[in-house]
């Protein structure tokens, strides 16, 4: 409502330069938007930094329900409130759309060095292994450094465990070990495999995350150590010691439950059919409190909606908040959201993710047409006080990849990326890691681009 | 050897400005020492920065090792190994000296959150704590955040269990609550006390270390938490939830046993009874496997003498490496050092201590006469090649304590500690802590430092 006073004074001011069309031609030109929409902008950052009411609504969050693995209790009851919390909020058509969602359950686990000394390793196994038979897996170990490694001593591998102790190059380079790992090992002829935790910092932490098989290659358990105890291992075997471990997991897959991807909106005025989709994802590791992977995604998307609807800001067209289920272990939400709404994704108009951690916000990368990236970069110039207006090409994410192949632009929330993967997957996963100011800040972002997308007098451009 | 010859071109160069009288006196004055021992101070940092084998030799030590915690099996053995390397080094009067020592074993331990929601805590007990019964005690939780607060409270503390969630200001101040919660923590009526660990710093990374009893209170179990999860307690306690905890030991103190101090000489050639003492503690917490506290300077000691054997170098006076057993729980072996030594003490020229990480050195702190510390700050000037020429006053260390009590001059090696703390009694010290370079850089330190005290044509005055 404030906002269209600030429209039409906007348009008042252009008249004079000539008539009415071209008044309004000129505000449709993009450079005209970060101009019409600097007032109502610097409302919602000035709402955001108010006060810590993100942070303290995500510490809510992660003390009260703790992690929220995909089939857990603690992540239904998790939504349950969330779900009342929106409506008290005053947030528009809540609602949770069922998932099925798979159930792997961790159970007890250890690993121990029984040779050249015995020990306790720290551990995680990762998820979507089997487990170990209750005695558990006592073998020698063999530690290789790649795949290549793997395969040029697949002779030694046989009936061992293997350790895939690869250094951290980048998440997207290294992750395939965790990922991929156990097909290979078990390809060699390995009874399980282990590796080195994908992180680029460690206190000793092991990172969990997910794994898979395929039907080329027996099912063998497959866990996670330390960085500095896979070293150690690798160190113990250049130097000719024999290395046995045991190896105990009591990990299984139960049959599929149900999970929900929650959904609340402030519903359109002119073009309700319209929307922007915000969101993150709801669901966590059975680690730590899930408060950076990714509650802080999903809080400050749920916060900046709010703000709106505290603001009495209702755009042109529907800004719909989604917090998806199940991203870590299947991205069944994300699938799920796609196929409920394969109806309506011609009039997705855009769809904003945060997955990074709520860490200080830097910017967007955005994935869509030219026509669409001057424009957004211009919105992204409204979040120059806060430092947050570095739009880049290129970005997206998890949940929102399966819409945006169908052809939905889509935009990844830009932080300070450079601990993240200190925490990711790890009982360290606490809101300890995040600041209620960057947090804040982060609100400030995505309420902005949201808002004006929403509100912008003609449709992004695909 | 090579070091006489030195001596004597110095003085030959002295001679023409004076009679030979003069020129001795001169040399004599603390401002010409580092001109004197300029050269020999760079061949031993050189010779410690040629390679890494003080790294490499601490590797071996706590990969073949483990934990050195006093009364294990584990340190006795990692003895044995020493003193066999060191007599393999050539390091003259090599010997281990009985220390008897307390033997405290943790056994299996947990603590559970119980209510407002159920989920396993990472803790740590801490050393010298009672056990729990076997089923555990399971009571209410008081959160309180100091001392003061617990004796206001202390008719709420009865017959739960209190958690002192002091946060970290330094570590001198905030141990307090380690060492004396227990007893504060039982006069109140507690049944168990937690504490938040004692860290500026922490991936969910509990931090355990020495506590005591005393006759005032009735023992209870002592044990330590995480940052993140005493001040989620705390909050939970503000939001007026109820919390309710189980916590289970099977800590124990056994009969005392016996360990060793190590001892190494290069015995002086002028006067072999007066001696310049270095050393660190060879003992660790049951934790991580003590490569930063303190393997890495009982090795940076070890290696500094090994340096000066490797160089034919042997000095005026003995130069004794010290590794002190029990320095964690107990400081048996300080003690014993002392009670064996008390007829030699006035004889003890120096005692050198590294106990703060071999972190990149900085220089040291030096408690003695303003004599001898005129003397000692031009010592520290030849450490200007690696930086650690910052030589101040007051220093010292816990296992050099009861001889600086005695009147030994003492001093500690001081290093860029900021990180110290993050790692400080727990699994995450291992030697992924420490770097080559910087710990190669610590025994260069105390190699010149040591060696040429002991070699100073005139003792260092007390």
């Amino acid at each position: 409502m404030r906002f269209l006073a600030t429209a039409l004074l906007a348009l008042c001011l252009l008249a004079p330069t000539g008539p009415t069309s071209e008044a309004l031609a000129q505000f449709n030109r993009t450079e005209s938007i970060a101009d019409s929409y600097r007032e109502v902008a610097q409302q919602l950052i000035n709402a955001a930094l108010a006060d810590s009411a993100a942070y303290g609504r995500l510490t809510e969050l992660t003390d009260g329900f703790g992690h929220r693995f995909s089939g857990s209790e603690n992540l239904e009851r998790a939504l349950d409130w969330i779900i009342e919390e929106m409506e008290e909020d005053g947030l528009e058509n809540v609602r949770g759309e069922s998932v099925p969602v798979p159930h792997w359950v961790r159970g007890a686990e250890s690993l121990e060095l029984i040779a050249p000394r015995r020990v306790k390793l720290p551990m995680l196994g990762l998820g979507g292994s089997v487990g170990t038979p209750q005695e558990g897996i006592r073998a020698e170990l063999l530690v290789v450094s790649s795949f290549d490694e793997l395969e040029a001593r697949s002779d030694e591998a046989r009936g061992k465990i293997v350790l895939l102790n690869a250094p951290f190059v980048s998440y997207g380079q290294t992750v395939t070990y965790r990922v991929h790992g156990a097909i290979a090992a078990a390809k060699a002829g390995a009874v399980a495999s282990l590796i080195r935790s994908v992180t680029p910092f460690s206190m000793r932490t092991p990172h969990t995350g997910q794994m898979l098989y395929d039907p080329s290659a027996p099912q063998i358990p497959h866990a996670a150590i330390t960085v500095e105890d896979a070293v150690m291992l690798q160190r113990m075997q250049e130097r000719g010691e024999r290395i046995e471990v045991l190896l105990k997991m009591e990990a299984q897959t139960l049959p599929e439950t149900t999970s929900r991807n929650v959904i609340a909106e402030i519903a359109g005025w002119e073009h309700p059919d319209e929307v922007v989709v915000m969101g993150g994802h709801i669901d966590s590791w059975d680690v730590g409190t899930g408060a950076m992977d990714d509650g802080g995604g999903s809080v400050a998307a749920w916060e900046a909606l709010r703000l709106m609807r505290e603001l009495g800001l209702r755009p042109r067209r529907t800004v719909r908040v989604v917090l998806w289920t199940n991203e870590e272990n299947g991205l069944r939400g994300a699938l799920a959201y796609r196929d409920y709404h394969v109806d309506e994704l011609d009039d997705h108009v855009l769809a904003i993710e945060s997955d990074a951690g709520v860490f200080k916000p830097l910017g967007f990368g955005f994935t869509g047409s030219t026509a669409a990236y001057v424009i957004i970069r211009e919105i992204g110039s409204l979040l120059e006080p806060i430092g947050a207006d570095d739009v880049r090409r290129g970005g997206g994410g998890a949940d929102i990849g399966p819409i945006m192949r169908e052809g939905v632009p889509g935009m990844g929330l830009r932080v300070d990326g450079e601990k993240y993967f200190w925490y990711h997957h790890t009982e360290a996963d606490t809101i300890e890691v995040l600041d209620p100011r960057e947090m804040a800040e982060c609100v400030a972002a995505m309420a902005v681009m949201a808002y004006v997308v929403a509100d912008l007098p003609q449709r992004l451009p695909r």
